[in-house]
């Protein structure tokens, strides 16, 4: 299992560092939507420059003109580029498209995305569908029944990635169950007082 | 009626430049997704100072992180921002908090929401709710239709805007129907060799 380490809400200067200190510690690291919103395509250029060993995801969110985010994403240095589940049917297919022509790979962040919907956008092979619970919601989920109940839904999907809150003993309990490719991890380790060792920690759980 | 120009795909440069040109001429400045996502909040900054004049409304698309997107977006000079519809109810209600606090507005982009979704987002009074078909989709709707049918299901929704392929003729229409507080015009004005008179044709017939 793979560790998708977020970086988000910080200053372009401040996000670089972290990045420069978790390349080859994380599978992944994740340059947030934030940074996408505050810095645009000079936070990926510089990432790409900082990240040389890990995976480098860009969480650009596309919801609406697939083709021209995603290759704007993928010249710029992203590995993996996240849509929105909740775009067009349109939209994740020429997503992927571009994804496919470059060699790279399309996430689909499935936030917020109805059961109906998710029947008809499940048939993108090599996409990865990540499982997320939005920032913004009070409640709290369960990482290992959402994936068990995902799974039982639609069992042909291959690649999934889960995000949300997750701690130390929910990426312990995903672990165990063996169905997910990737856990994503923001502040458990992003706020922790030494984020290698908490990277370390994920690792050794992993 | 009011008229949005939306600028999008330029080099913030020229962004910017087009944004100085239209300033006073329509009565809303869009600068778009693709200025979000390729160049963060300076280009919020840059429009802002070439937008002395009209609205300025950024197209945020916000997804999640509402409190935190919508607080840079209007600190840096944004007069509207977008949310999209397909949120989950907790980031619409933080973004409406935050454009309250700010005595400033949310534009709601009713892409891809479902009518049950719909029902359930339709108590933000201050709001302007956007039909807006995707750019992906290789369908045409007909506006004034969506607008009749949109107002059938929802009759006390007050601030209605529309988007999405709108021409002359289709901007004469919503005129006449008198439903519609803002028409949203792409690249019917942006893609014309005079975009100055573009403009004024479609002031005429609002």
């Amino acid at each position: 299992m793979k560790l998708q380490t977020a970086i988000d809400r910080l200053t372009l200067e401040e996000a670089v560092a972290k990045a420069r200190l978790l390349d080859g510690q994380t599978d992944i690291i994740e340059m947030g939507t934030s940074l996408v919103k505050d810095y645009g395509n000079e936070a990926i250029r510089q990432f790409r420059q900082a990240v040389q060993k890990s995976t480098l995801l860009v969480d650009e969110k596309t919801i609406d003109e697939g083709a021209y985010e995603f290759r704007q994403g993928f010249e710029n240095g992203a590995d993996i580029l996240t849509v929105m589940g909740a775009a067009s049917k349109a939209t994740l297919a020429t997503c992927y498209e571009v994804a496919q022509t470059y060699h790279k790979t399309m996430m689909i962040d499935l936030m917020e995305v109805s059961a109906e919907k998710l029947q008809q956008i499940a048939d993108f092979d090599d996409a990865i569908y990540c499982l997320h619970h939005s920032t913004d919601r009070k409640d709290v989920m369960n990482p290992s029944d959402t994936v068990a109940e995902f799974h039982q839904q639609l069992p042909h999907i291959k690649r999934l990635a889960i995000a949300g809150g997750i701690d130390l003993a929910g990426a312990k309990a995903l672990a165990e169950q063996g169905l997910t490719e990737i856990v994503i991890v923001g502040s458990k380790i992003m706020k922790a007082a030494d984020i290698t060792a908490a990277v370390q920690s994920f690792k050794e759980v992993l």
